[in-house]
């Protein structure tokens, strides 16, 4: 690899990044009394830092939301580091490089009117981002909401300004200014506290992978929040993410663009294509990227695994005065995945002991209306249920204190205790959304209880995804995949491949095919067929012909010559009729039993070549039961990819079928993967449908290797 | 029908409901200082009434929560109606009898310790319902929070005080007093406004269908919304639900079960089966019942059907300032089934007038930040929406308006105005959940926006739900059906059916099936096979087997004398061996095409008989893809649960299969359901599996019936 192609995972410099997100000496230029913007950006910065931190540029007003100003940055003493550009975009150009020769080396650029209004706009951007490589800068934006740094006094930003000032453990990264400003809101009413609040808006040149990569390794970031219509630099992505597992940090994804009309959407208005959303939703799983729906659960989600961490282990147990809370919570938690573990005799013989004698010691457990009264039976069940070695994270479900009503601080006060005794995490959750007040968050700073959600729905959604995570992260070490090692196979000739080629590839990277015999006369057919013991299947072999089904270019169920005979025949009229030129009519055995799968791997602009598995038949358009995995991939993979199948259970002797041997599958589906590995960019796709399952015989009857 | 045995669907009569919750003169009876529930109950009816209004009885207090109190419901000059009783459990028989005596026909009990607690309990309610029976008291709860009338200025109930006192036209019925509790919590902060809450706990007397089917017919109420864990009276839930749709006003539901885990939890917390929730799906989206899956969803739903009734159209407008939010709004409506239809010529043009250059005339619509700061701009792309023939509701989102930012105001005003000019109902949104401020209700009031929601999420999940209702609504009425009034048909003999029996039954109803002759010697077969053109298919005939397949019951594929009388043994033998008498081997031809459906009609305890249509084969039970109703039902209930299967497509001729008439087919299925009908409570089950359909051919393979 040459110096002048830098590994496609490369993003910006840690240092320039931290130039821009971590600067000591800081410009607000364009700032004015009359931009809403600039009364926002400074108001927020005045809310979490020393006002004397940050500069105010402005020629034309020497005092600017009552500070003194200074005309340009190469007036500010001791020069800057970054500059929050808040001038409009026509004075944009001259504004950059004022601030470059004030020392800048970052800048954030707030105006609109760039890549997002088409063609010209683009162009513009275009220039704006050569300027600033020349200029040695590294550009936030445009078309964006800035950024705030909460740990070292930092906004610059024009959020709302209840954006949470408290820093905490969870960084939040948003393409959309106008989500991330929702998203501060929210988190600030819930009480979430955040390390970063970045926004990246057009990205010229700093993209969210490029933000995520460097924030995993900042100290006091736990977990790491994202919304992204797009992810334009998707193996840098990927390698942040390998690197959150590795530190044990989460990373959770609101993506947009999962339906159709969204993707036509976000298209029209960012101009960037938000890829196919199956393939990203298998790359995100791959690499155990918590992938949420909705813009509450980003924050609620993050904000537990910010404040609990990885699981010891992922059953989740659940307590509540409500009857009817637990209900909802083993509803929601069956739609969402949750784990919720029955409990042990030793844990119901305990909770027998604090419960009444009417109550019943299971999960969701209802400690009854008894507790409402009786702190000390929250503090018991949770070390009853702590006790359980399936359970890892304990949720209390309780109204949250309100002036009126003391024994809640009480109760708070008894789970807090216990969080501590136990030492297994707890979060506290009313039934129903309700917001923080005040006197919330004192009583958990006094009790010592970190984590509120709001209502059972976002914590089932919360808890599903910690734990899901959890599970992945405790996986087993697998052996570093093979695929892209091997030896590059070269495609033989040019132009289309025939399936007699694609068999002799496939079965050269150890696929087995049902045995088949190309004849190229109808007297080859017959004396092919007559040594087979069963009856036959004819079929066209021809690069030319993709669809054989449509085209009747297949004959089933043939006996004896005659049968055989005038199938040759009519397969030939039909090839010749549709003027195809065949390379002879394959005959192979009928298999009258089995599963048929679909083992594809096709290529994805964004993420590379993609291994999909489906249940096979017409079935497979019809119910679309298929799985996804991103190459290179692991045997695990595989395993997991057919299970993940809604028909899986017809591979494990469903009905007296005979079971699949699993094994055998698996590798013969490693070995497609790694043919189409080591084809890589000669390839569009390398198909084998369908693959006939039946017990231990596992047999291609149908490949397709498309060149690129 | 004699009188002693009062109609399925009777419910209590509306005589006695009325006084229970339209009482004009009440009792709090057992009111203490020291009790919190008594506290919370006088509070909350002195919140929203006269506090003269209501008398408090306690024999050793002459002073309770500063008010005068009486001895004896005896002393209340004029008599009660109604007493609320917050007497301890063992004093309820004496407290309801002092009721009586001071004239009260009606009791709401709030005491626990009775069904919830087990057989004790539930013998020591039943005594308490025989007393209530003979003083002619109509019983709310036991073990409930008892229940508001918000419009006439009652409020009988332990609820959280942070309940909604502004009377609007949302009922809320909950069985269980603490979710009901936490739901008023959440109305109050999002501004809806109810006109009556009902809790109505152990429901000994008076239970969710009655206070449903009552207040269906209240004039203030537009929609009621459900929070249940069982449905105690079934045909009076659905004979409420029948007249909501009368009346074009929406039931909404939250009803917990849906998982096994809640069904087993329930069942322990309230001693009442949660019933088969599939079926229950069935019979809500029968009955036009908009099913909700939370708590959150259950007061937004309600509250947008209360305030917007059925749409002119289903369609629904969204427009924003967020691209994000557009997208947000997408992926989740495309989850929800929310229809977002794509503008036609004339409104896109329209649009394009409103829009910057660079905006995109798509529906969800961003306006552009532009509109930020132009309040216009929303009134003209409203209009522009509103005129749209396929929109029946449009979604404006934008932060809801804070001290800080007037211009959101200014958005109210302009989408108020829009919508008194357009006459098409709309709804303001902030991007994520946003509780309503004081401010926002002012707002509210001054710009005569009705509805505001907390966030895109819930807006979706709402409008989606009032969309399908607004559908369901306007559907073309159906001839009523017809399988109830069919003459019984009598079952003949006794014990176990055969096949063959079941498939003469059916054949008379006026299903077809497949030829078969019934063999009772190898010559028989071999003659039956020679009469049929092609291949053939033997199988026991017996009332001993279900499972024909496992048992080595088929044998397939069968051609010339020699095969079928082998074959024709070969069953002899297995049958022997099993030890089971056929009435002999059926005979028919082997089919190898057509699409295999299962058809059946099972009990429900509950609901009564249930049709399923299910693909068929093995992959019914691995893939599970059936569509329930119950019966009666209609010919497009029929073509809607063929359309609901998600392998339907394979019904309308995919990749070269015959289409099937559907037409026939749904006759067929019509004609299986009703002879079900008809046979009633004779049967257990009507089962038709396979039901092979190869175009206009339907034929049924395969029968059974069983006895009850």
């Amino acid at each position: 690899m040459s110096d002048r192609h830098p590994p496609e995972d490369a993003g910006i410099p840690a240092a320039a990044l931290d130039c821009l997100l971590r600067p000591e000496r800081i410009a607000l230029v364009g700032a004015s009394d009359k931009n809403l913007f600039s009364r926002r950006a400074f108001a927020q910065h005045a809310r979490i830092a020393d006002a004397r931190h940050i500069t105010l540029v402005n020629p034309r007003s020497s005092v600017v939301h009552g500070v003194e100003t200074v005309g340009s940055c190469r007036d500010i003493d001791g020069g800057i580091d970054c500059a929050f550009l808040l001038t409009p975009q026509h004075a944009t150009a001259d504004a950059l490089r004022d601030a470059a020769a004030g020392g800048a080396r970052a800048a954030a650029i707030l105006s609109q009117g760039w890549a997002e209004e088409g063609p010209a706009g683009r162009a513009q951007q275009q220039q704006l981002v050569s300027l600033a490589e020349d200029l040695g800068i590294t550009l936030l934006g445009p078309n964006h909401l800035g950024f705030a740094n909460l740990w070292d006094g930092i906004a610059l930003c024009a959020l709302g300004l209840d954006m949470p000032i408290e820093p905490g453990s969870f960084a939040l990264v948003s393409q959309s200014g106008a989500v991330g400003s929702s998203l501060v809101g929210y988190a600030a009413r819930n009480d979430a506290r955040f390390s970063f609040v970045v926004t990246t808006g057009n990205e010229a040149m700093v993209t969210v992978a490029d933000v995520v990569h460097h924030l995993v390794e900042d100290e006091n970031t736990k977990a790491i929040g994202v919304f992204a219509e797009s992810i334009r630099k998707p193996a840098l992505f990927r390698k942040a993410a390998r690197r959150a597992a590795e530190l044990g940090k989460a990373i959770v994804i609101l993506k947009a663009g999962s339906s159709e009309l969204a993707a036509q959407t976000a298209q029209a208005h960012t101009g960037a294509l938000v890829g196919d959303d199956r393939v990203i939703d298998a790359v995100l799983r791959q690499d155990g990227v918590i992938r949420v729906q909705s813009v509450e659960d980003l924050i609620c989600t993050g904000t537990l695994c910010a404040n609990v961490g990885p699981l010891a282990v992922a059953g989740v147990g659940v307590m509540s005065v409500s009857g009817g809370a637990c209900d909802l919570i083993a509803d929601l938690g069956q739609e969402a995945g949750l784990p919720l573990p029955g409990f042990g005799r030793r844990t119901t013989d305990r909770l027998a002991e604090v419960l009444p004698a009417y109550g019943h010691p299971q999960n969701p457990l209802d400690i009854t209306g008894t507790a409402a009264t009786r702190p000390d039976m929250w503090q018991d069940a949770y070390a009853a249920i702590a006790a359980e070695p399936s359970i890892g994270l304990i949720g209390a479900v309780t109204s949250l204190p309100t002036s009126g009503e003391p024994q809640r601080a009480e109760t708070f006060q008894a789970i807090g205790d216990a969080i501590r005794s136990t030492g297994v995490p707890g979060v506290i959750l009313p039934q129903i959304d309700q917001p923080q007040s005040e006197q919330v968050r004192e009583i958990k700073a006094r009790t010592g209880v970190s984590t509120v959600l709001p209502g059972v729905e976002r914590f089932v959604r919360a808890a599903a995804g910690l734990a899901r995570w959890s599970t992945w992260l405790a996986r087993e070490p697998q052996p570093a995949p093979t695929g892209h090692r091997g030896a590059l196979v070269t495609l033989p000739g040019s132009g289309p491949l025939s399936e007699h080629t694609a068999r002799q590839m496939l079965a050269d990277a150890g696929v087995d095919f049902i045995p088949a015999v190309l004849a190229t006369s109808r007297e080859e057919a017959i004396r092919a067929a007559d040594d087979v013991s069963s009856a036959v299947v004819l079929k066209m072999c021809s690069p030319h012909v993709a669809h054989k089904t449509e085209l009747g270019g297949v004959e089933l169920d043939l006996t004896g010559a005659d049968e055989v005979g005038a199938a040759y025949d009519r397969l030939a009229a039909r090839a010749e009729g549709a003027g195809i030129r065949l390379d002879g009519i394959l005959v192979s055995p009928l298999r009258r039993s089995g599963v048929e799968l679909l083992v594809g791997v096709t290529r994805d602009d964004d993420w590379g070549q993609v291994l999909a598995i489906a249940m096979g038949g017409a079935l497979v358009e019809i119910l679309d039961d298929s799985a996804l995995r991103v190459l290179p991939i692991s045997r695990r993979d595989v395993e997991e990819m057919l299970e993940e199948l809604r028909g899986h259970r017809l591979l494990s002797g469903f009905r007296g079928s005979k079971p699949a041997d699993i094994d055998r599958l698996v590798d013969t589906i490693m070995n497609i993967a790694s043919l189409a590995s080591a084809l890589g960019d000669q390839v569009e796709s390398v198909e084998v449908n369908p693959l006939l399952v039946d017990g231990n015989r596992i047999e291609a009857l149908d490949a397709l290797i498309t060149r690129r």
